[in-house]
């Protein structure tokens, strides 16, 4: 705030401050702003939104319950939709690192709605009436049960809207090439070393299906975010709440957002832990474990394009190397792998601050919600990145994958059931050093005839099971 | 091994090698011995009886099949039997820290189940014949699908038989006690501040909420773990085993461990990545979350016994101070702390360990499964010790108690529906800058008459909702 | 970009593209933006001034060595020189979520500057001429020595001029607590018990030692930072660079930051891995588990107002709970804390990072740098906010801390040289049971006379080794 | 313990115990055994040594001190010996899941030394006397002094005698090949894509370097650990001890280990936080990092062996695949990654262990030094393994290096100072698209002339600074 800003002054129980004049926020705000200069980070617009969601839902469910008249909860209900419409953020200026009840930000949306409300009655900023920021907007609620419902909610609304739809589009993606593909026999490796014969239809499948499952398990966590603590208020009791806030709440809420809100069967578990966040977490953990597979799998694929397994090709993105001209790299594989590296630290950030809440309160909300939202929101986008700017551009190199399939020595596996595997060692050993074909080596040996080495030892029947039993 | 140590001398692809003459490993584990020398770390006795379950189902799979005649396939299913029964884990000496593929254990096993064999038919150790390691006790499968299924079935084991069991001791204890102690009003604390009223009861509910949720976490991961990727052999294809083997495989083992296990429908999948066992891995890590603030809890108001919060009696469990005469310590919260430290470790070991899959296999396994077992053995094993030994035997204090609660300023909050919060304010700030008590602070700034402050003002009341309000 | 915003085309190896008229960047920014949709994450404002420096010093050193005319590389320092300024912000729009190299932007600060070095020189933007992206303002360079070198400085200039101040801050304000109460005695405690007396002097006095030797952790990263890779080029062997340039290049960047920046020895280890990164995370990490060990201590001896801890009186910040009427809670310690678990988690992103490299380069380097520079930013304002806004207006509650000093049981300790262990204990569980005070029950158990209690027991002398010995 | 086991009865404060007859430990012992049944994780002998030597020195610092005469001094140092010699680990049964100070197993060591001086001295186990656990063996300690002295004492030995020398054995082995292969000229690979020449010694010689720093950085932690705690007793303020036992004690204790220990400044800091630990455990999870990064490496250039990167020829171990005959496997990267897995979760688990100390105690001392001394040995055990069995018996495949290299198109990067990038470009998607080779593209372009491109372009002269400008 520069000196020479206007300002109106306001007063609290601390005294007067000054507020920059067309500021919408009030003097808890204000004090926070200048008690909390750590770091650059604020919450992002989903939280505001979302805020500004549980102040409707919470004015709307108060003015049903009658504890709220329509003349103070029309204009309450009405700034709080301008908050959730994100038309107020900046006036939403506080770092993530304040009161880890996230009270600051509570009492910023409790001072920004009760301002906008009685400026639209024709208030000055400031005069808390006749909309109070406590008695009214913040009526029947506390911090210690509004934040934790803001959290649900925006973790909800990221997940369901932004991850989920991110990987189901990767997930589609990568269906898709396994059924393209489905007909490539090629080298298949394990331990990284050269090994039996797989199709590229079924490595895209399993991929697939790692982020299939994905979706399954970032789903799973969601039944815990629908359980509002909203009406718990100080401490879990509800104290100062009508004994039906927190359903006509939820209910509120469900309408506001189409999704299947609840109130919490005890909101004491949802205020003084936030285990549905470490769990939501785990699950969006795993996740970057799965795309952190894949991502390197199609970046060791398509190494080269000449020296390299070289079996995909990347596609070139314009991108170049500063100094290598024409030089194309996995650009996509990078970023999704950086963004799950984010996602396993975040995961520790959520662990170490949901493992410290102290008796009726965990007080690391803040943090909590910030490495939640931005797991669910960078891995939805590079999901969807991935895939539109990977996947789908993919190409197999399909004369490279046929010699180098047509190289290995691990084809001698399919003999065991036939000379068994002592003898399948000796060929491929001598193979090796002698640099000979299996089909060489097995002769030579004398364990196998080379026509039935062609019978038996055929790469295209080598991906299924039963085809190579002796009755096969 | 000492020089000293009677040998008998065996022979495979590399060459010969001397083997203690009454173990009954061969060269494969022997080799493996000299080149591993890494920590003191082997695998438990559960991992261990999972490798014998493996070998006989897959025997008795094989022999329903036709893959191997009874005289084979017998002394196979007995041989591994003893495996299982844990009766052979003295030959079992491979540390975890071999190939990731977990194939040194399961030439280990296949080493011994077929000297064992062998040993049951007559022959000599090493004589490799009737029963052949590769060709019989490994038939149809490979390390990269067993091992995957060894950890599957040990996994499932060990959260079902041990975790489970004592997060439901936990529970019940926890339950009970929020039953018993629901009518003792107590202060509640935020931001670990005096806040308002809560009962006892309903402070033990939420932890017994916190590990009801757990065990449902936990459970959500067994499906995951029911799909046994046996049947993929070398590279996911199945290559070499009969069509059946793998749904054989599978009602075997479900036969054998009472489990629900099934043959994974996309074994690729189940090998190239354990993103399975990377989710049962989250869900123990919120569980640790979850019991990491329980213990806690319980530590903070158990401190004292005089000079802390002091509103829990912690047991005198006999274990004092080496140097503090007759000091009870929250030892039991320690332990279990301690633990939940372990346990998300863990879960960054498995986390990076399940990130590293490089095509058709992940080299990894050892690591997680040894992390996953200790995990569950652990959390399983302090869950149940804490509730004996500290849940069971808390008492309240219940003078303290009474005497903390009556202290607390934060009863005023009751008064914010009648006079509103920034006349609540002024009482409370008054009653600590002159250590009033509240009402006569109340009586004193005219805010509120006395005999309205003791209507108004219940500490019982406020633990519900509804009761403070103007109507209530 | 908005449909209607005026455009400029520019064309490049991949064909032509519409960048936003009045935009410095180019077509490889351009292209960027569009193909990495993933967060709202930007670098810091620390990391472009890093990039500035660094195309400042490279052109200051290919001038020197008569690599680039002074008509060339005058504009080029000009423009650089903004950039290190921050005076071009706007124009580096990139996310961190894009090439593992940070090719993007370092292609980004290439067409910035050479646009805005055509500016200069009358050109128009786009025209590529008379200064190149690549062969002048990239020249000698890539985007794989020169993003490290970025990384290096940015993150030498945090510690010294964010961390560090802060750390010392806090020190300074701890250690001139350890003085001012260096005389007050007041009831220790271990396992969160009554314990044996200290001083409150000697609590601020362990804590300040903990930040002192934080410092001396983070300082003993630095030279790691000094070696800059610069000069390395595309794979560490410094293919196309004067022999020459990375040592005049790191001259330039110590003349420009007063930092002592020297070339790396081996600019291979500096570009295919961030071992240097991640030790100094390691050493952040070290010091936020310090810091929440302090912030925690301080939340702890605060809790209150009367029925916790109670010995230390937390500042009255102003900040009250939106539902508690004059409610005052520890917030500083919260807002440290939460920015302790954030670092803890950074932790493992640049673990997971770092660990990642292939062969010639670690394509890592935007999320490990983000998470570095998050984490001295953070550290450094949370430790100078705990200081200012915590520790400077702390006050003991002088009351309380003899109150509590003189209930504790565990003075008994002083007489286990007198009288022996066994006997002590006699005592002290005598005191509990019966509710004594020590001295009555010593006496009555005949253990010790009245008046050889009181010379034998004095908090005051427990403070220090010797008192309390039978020649004591 | 067996029912049928013939034991003899003691007594402590809380009543009478039943102890197995033969065993030297006593009733503190035994009730911690049967109080935490938690996992089966014992401390390993290195720490139980440290122990005994704690107890040894101790006993020769009183005694020096005139606070224990001779006769009870002698036999505890004798027995105190052979604890250090490792003679009685199978007296120490208790779990790292015990009382987070270590107390049990300091208690445990009260008690065996106590009993094995008595009957050293003709009286029966649990007579207390003349030699008593507390009063003599314990004499000026306590269990919160005395665990974090064996903490450092046991955590210097591993590092300095386990963990320095593994790496020193590694970084010698990857130093030689860095000198035999230095004139190997070959591809380099920068985002795992065919880049710019390199010579295969500067690859192993940037490894070896980042060994060497790892080994710095690793020592730079050990001045931590040299700082005892020893004396500050229960709180750290020395209470009950000799004002010189500090200082005689860390000279006993010198002198025993051969290490600079010295007694700690300020005691409270090493009991009250573990900080030197975490430090220590960050240098080796950045060890951790640079060796997952080395063992990649060597994994991913001897992939193959026909269709990967086939440029290294991994060591023939013996041990081969179950399933695919005479396959050969990267075992010993594995190992080492696995065990780098493990030592980057022992990070987050002594993170959270460390972080958690409460005012003047850390209880998660267990914990910390049982994954501090695990992350040691691992290390240095598993680097040695890698170096004996890997890195000595790697070898180049000198074919294949060749003929990768001949291949990149990126060798065009060596004409930018020639003809300026966007000519380079041009020749570079020429050449790929209508695979020709470098020369013709350059040529059909018309941009290099056949005899400057065979001038320009010598992969040999691409691997130092300034032979490719225009100058050089």
């Amino acid at each position: 705030m520069s000196d020479s800003q206007a300002t109106r002054t306001e007063t609290d129980s601390l005294g007067t401050i000054e507020i920059a004049a067309d500021r919408l926020w009030g003097p808890q705000t204000e004090r926070a702003r200048r008690l909390f200069r750590i770091g650059s980070e604020v919450f992002p617009p989903p939280l505001i939104r979302a805020v500004g969601l549980q102040k409707r839902a919470a004015a709307e469910a108060n003015k049903a319950l009658g504890e709220l008249p329509a003349e103070i909860a029309d204009p309450i209900i009405a700034a709080a939709g301008e908050v959730a419409a994100n038309e107020r953020d900046a006036d939403f200026p506080l770092p993530v690192w304040q009161t880890g009840s996230g009270t600051q930000t509570n009492m910023n949306a409790n001072e920004v709605i009760s301002n906008r409300a009685n400026q639209s009655l024709g208030q000055p900023l400031g005069s808390r009436k006749p909309v109070h920021p406590n008695d009214h907007v913040n009526r029947g609620q506390s911090s210690n049960d509004s934040f934790p419902a803001v959290m649900h909610v925006a973790a909800a609304e990221a997940v369901t809207r932004r991850l989920v739809p991110g990987l189901e589009a990767l997930h589609a993606s990568l269906a898709r090439r396994a059924e393209e593909w489905s007909g490539i026999v090629k080298l298949g490796r394990t331990h990284l070393m050269d090994a039996v014969p797989v199709t590229l239809g079924q490595e895209f499948a399993a991929w697939a299906m790692q982020v299939e499952l994905g979706i399954i398990r970032v789903k799973a966590a969601l039944p815990d975010l629908m359980r509002l603590p909203q009406g718990g208020t100080a401490a879990g009791t509800g104290l100062n709440t009508h004994p039906d806030f927190a359903r006509a709440f939820a209910e509120r809420m469900a309408d506001l957002t189409g999704l299947p809100f609840v109130a919490h069967p005890n909101p004491f578990e949802g205020m003084m832990a936030h285990d549905a966040f470490v769990a939501l977490q785990g699950a969006m953990s795993t996740v970057a474990v799965s795309l952190t597979k894949v991502a390197n799998d199609v970046r060791l694929l398509g190494s080269g394009p000449r020296a390299g397994f070289s079996e995909l090709v990347i596609p070139a993105d314009g991108l170049s190397s500063s100094i290598m001209p024409g030089k194309t790299n996995p650009t996509q594989s990078e970023a999704l792998t950086m963004v799950c590296a984010q996602v396993m630290g975040n995961t520790t950030t959520v662990t170490v601050a949901g493992m410290q809440g102290h008796l009726e309160l965990n007080v690391f909300k803040p943090v909590i919600i910030q490495a939640v939202l931005q797991s669910a929101t960078l891995l939805g986008d590079a999901a969807e990145s991935f895939a539109r700017n990977m996947v789908d551009k993919l190409e197999p190199n399909r004369d490279r994958i046929a010699e180098n399939l047509a190289k290995s020595l691990m084809l001698v596996t399919a003999l065991n059931p036939r000379i068994g595997y002592d003898k399948a060692v000796q060929i491929g050993k001598k193979a090796l050093a002698e640099n000979l074909t299996l089909r060489d080596a097995a002769e030579r040996l004398g364990h196998v005839k080379g026509e039935d080495f062609d019978r038996w030892v055929r790469p295209e029947e080598m991906t299924r099971p039963g085809a190579t039993l002796a009755g096969g």
